[in-house]
């Protein structure tokens, strides 16, 4: 046998992979969990990821004639019981705020007092209260489209939580959206949904699948659900985004009343469209390895940091002058439209646990500076992605890097797709169905036809918890046979074990 | 009597102040009340505000070596026991979670099900909850110092509330460090101090006094509390920031400890500072008029909007054409570093009721285009700020559009600073004082000799509703002698009404 590589994060993902994704986090300083429960701390590097994250996807919302705003936390427990189907799916977790006050009782411990006189939940979602002020700003068909999207916290009280994947509290975005007619509420719900395909495969470098939910899995309340299914290294889905058409479903709930053209009064058709921090948990499973957190340079924090080698104290002021120089030069370089990310690390470190440090970290490029680099002029420069190192002249590294930089995000993209394409399969019976689940191989996705009774949907998610990821937009649609009840079959679909 | 001018808000500043700053957040479309007792709406327009004076601050605090981070919304009751101050300050008016589930009771009602152990509170600020996450992270003074900032929404169950000055959920940051000196930490304390004070002046055009406030009026925990006091044209103070030295009390609550540089076990000497969604209402009430809202130039979310007259359907075609050229060309202009933001107002509206629109919503500069303006290349362009009205080559104001938009920043900066300053007098005995604050006037700053003590504070609290601002520290410092009791008096101190 031979000897095991030493890696910078144990367990590596062939040992325990759920074990690994949160030594991954933890090495690279993402999150942790905090004292209360369920509740992620997202930490400087984790949010820093996040805010890069929210500014391409705000910018592409705005291109897309959407504006923000901010409706309240809470929620009236009326509100949410307008919809029947939204409060059976939001009422069995959810954080209940019950009273506006604290005092000391005769033990001395602070107790709730001053009861609401209705109860309010923490939003875990916002189509009822949103929908109730869409009922008061919309009138006239002149008022439509409303196109709003808000930024904010949310809570589902999750009993078993993930950091990133499932916490109790996260980050989200939630677009929300009133139009006049069926077509271009359906048309926004697919506009939102290719955003959310394009900044998951174009700037988290991240392959998804785009296609409709089933019945049995779309969002409460919804007519229509369409996701981004992305593929985990353990050959997990992960629904990464999702767009709803709801329809007129929330708009009679909430009497989202309009009067068109023709002077008749008509419920306004709506959408809602969410992604969420959850994105992070996908981009670590998507691209990290044994060492740690890998970023795509379209996303990084930092794109490039400087390791000054300082041996001797005489060298310092020249090492440290030559990077100060290098640092401003690095950052008069441009990607995708703003400087390039640079930081010098000078932290008095060992120099192996500072260079771990960032590959941990996942920064694209890291330099190491020292005098007899200096002494030619020359840069010693490692790349994350595929581990590689070499020398590379200062002139060059600067005429190449944006190119180089692109470069990387591209490798990291191809290199996604092609493990996921590789754990892609056309299915046709069921025995190699439950085989492909059940085997070692581990799995992965499984297109077969499929009948789309939920009787089928019961039995795989009870005998292999696989699910039915996504009716899938693009690829073969040829109808066949449901390999599971012989019934006509649409098109294949995309199976999948799934976080 | 004179003939009355119509305005565009009813009632006016001199009729009805409270009423008229509500009207103007309605006809500006910033917020408003959510059927959420307490809670607001922002809508887009006021959203857009925010988003730009977040973007200014949060550069700020990056500038200073801030960075940003996220911490859970809840924090359990034990946590704010810890600090005895803190609990007192903020116990009486919290939302505090007490189940995790609602279920249907027999009546067919949701109620809460599935109490919590502990009950949680939802956060009204995060030093109790930060304060746990820092004495994790910190274990060496090689941690220090730590220099996060939080952008979040918080909640105080204000029993009054009023849109935009207190409402009982908020935005707003919180910034909080931690330091290994008490030097370190105070001096901190007055830089974010001192952030506040150029974004209130530079950016929101707002003249601010900056003191420290008197030990009645400081932040609960605090052992000092500076701020920044603006005056409304009501003439009433508002409080438009804080930053908090905190010694070393929360560091001993939460167990924030360090190995020092001598391998000493010590206590980290902490901060916190913030500003909220408030600043909007101060914006609102230091600028706007009887029209309506009036934006500085450097916030707005529009600095021009173009309004093409159509009267003719045959001139549309080349009167818009007109338009969008000159967009293009006020778009490819750059004012504080960005593009002007400008967009063209074509919707069919008639012409009085779409320019009252955008002067109702502060927009800097208004250019009407209309058939006999493109025939002489000229633009009829007004001015919020002075309601100024004047045609102008439409080179010339190409040219000129920076610096325009710049003295419109510096003279809404100057005419706010005048009426603060006419308002502002030295009061020598305590029945000036009296008279200033129940007479006609309307009062405004009083600068006078105090003693500090918290009797006097009292009495003026409960006789005029008025309080110490501050110890203003720029000024006259000559010591003197209290006006209220002959005590001696190390300085004047800044007196008024508040909100």
């Amino acid at each position: 046998m031979a000897k095991e590589k030493r890696t910078a994060i144990t367990p590596t993902r062939a040992q325990d992979y759920p074990e690994w994704y949160q030594q991954v986090i933890k090495a690279a300083e993402l999150a942790e969990n905090s004292p209360v429960r369920g509740c992620m701390v997202i930490k400087p590097w984790g949010y820093s990821l996040w805010e890069n994250m929210q500014g391409v996807l705000d910018k592409m919302f705005k291109d897309t004639g959407h504006t923000n705003a901010y409706f309240p936390l809470f929620i009236p427990v009326s509100y949410l019981e307008k919809e029947v189907e939204h409060v059976e799916g939001f009422a069995k977790e959810c954080a209940v705020v019950t009273h506006s006050r604290l005092e000391l009782n005769k033990e001395g411990k602070l107790v709730p007092s001053s009861p609401l006189e209705e109860p309010l939940i923490v939003r875990p979602t916002s189509e009822t209260i949103i929908g109730e002020m869409y009922s008061r700003w919309v009138q006239s068909y002149r008022d439509l489209p409303l196109l709003i999207n808000q930024w904010a916290n949310v809570v589902r009280w999750e009993m078993r939580t993930r950091l990133f994947l499932r916490t109790a509290e996260f980050l989200w975005q939630e677009g929300h959206t009133a139009h006049a007619t069926k077509e271009e509420a359906e048309s926004e719900t697919m506009k939102m949904l290719r955003v959310y395909e394009d900044f998951a495969q174009n700037y988290m470098a991240m392959p998804v699948i785009c296609g409709k939910k089933t019945e049995s899995e779309k969002f409460p309340g919804a007519v229509d659900t369409y996701c981004i299914e992305a593929m985990m290294q353990d050959k997990k889905a992960l629904q990464a985004g999702t767009s709803h058409f709801l329809g007129q479903n929330f708009a009679k709930a909430s009497q989202i009343k309009y009067l068109s053209e023709n002077g008749v009064q008509e419920y306004a058709w709506t959408t809602s469209w969410g992604v969420s921090t959850r994105l992070i948990g996908g981009l670590i499973m998507t691209h990290s390895d044994d060492d740690g957190l890998m970023l795509p340079p379209r996303l990084a924090p930092l794109h490039v940091v400087i390791l000054p080698i300082l041996h001797k104290e005489e060298e310092r002021k020249s090492v440290m002058e030559y990077c100060q120089r290098l640092k401003a030069d690095i950052s008069s370089q441009k990607y995708c439209e703003a400087p390039v990310r640079v930081e010098i690390d000078s932290r008095d470190l060992r120099g192996g646990d500072k260079m771990w440090n960032w590959v941990k970290k996942g920064v694209p490029l890291r330099i190491e500076v020292g005098p007899r680099d200096i002494a030619s002029d020359s840069l010693f420069v490692a790349t994350r992605h595929d581990s590689s190192k070499a020398p590379i002249s200062r002139a060059e590294f600067l005429d190449t890097l944006p190119q180089r930089l692109q470069a990387i995000q591209d490798a990291m993209f191809a290199k996604a797709k092609a493990y996921r394409d590789a754990s892609t399969v056309s299915i046709n019976s069921k025995e190699d169905f439950y085989r492909f689940f059940e085997g070692e191989s581990g799995g992965g996705f499984a297109l077969a036809h499929y009948d789309g009774s939920e009787k089928v949907e019961d039995m795989l998610r009870n005998d292999l918890k696989v699910t039915v990821r996504c009716i899938p937009f693009d690829g073969d649609k040829t109808p066949g046979t449901c390999i599971f009840t012989g019934n006509p079959s649409a098109q294949r679909v995309v199976f999948a074990k799934s976080y």
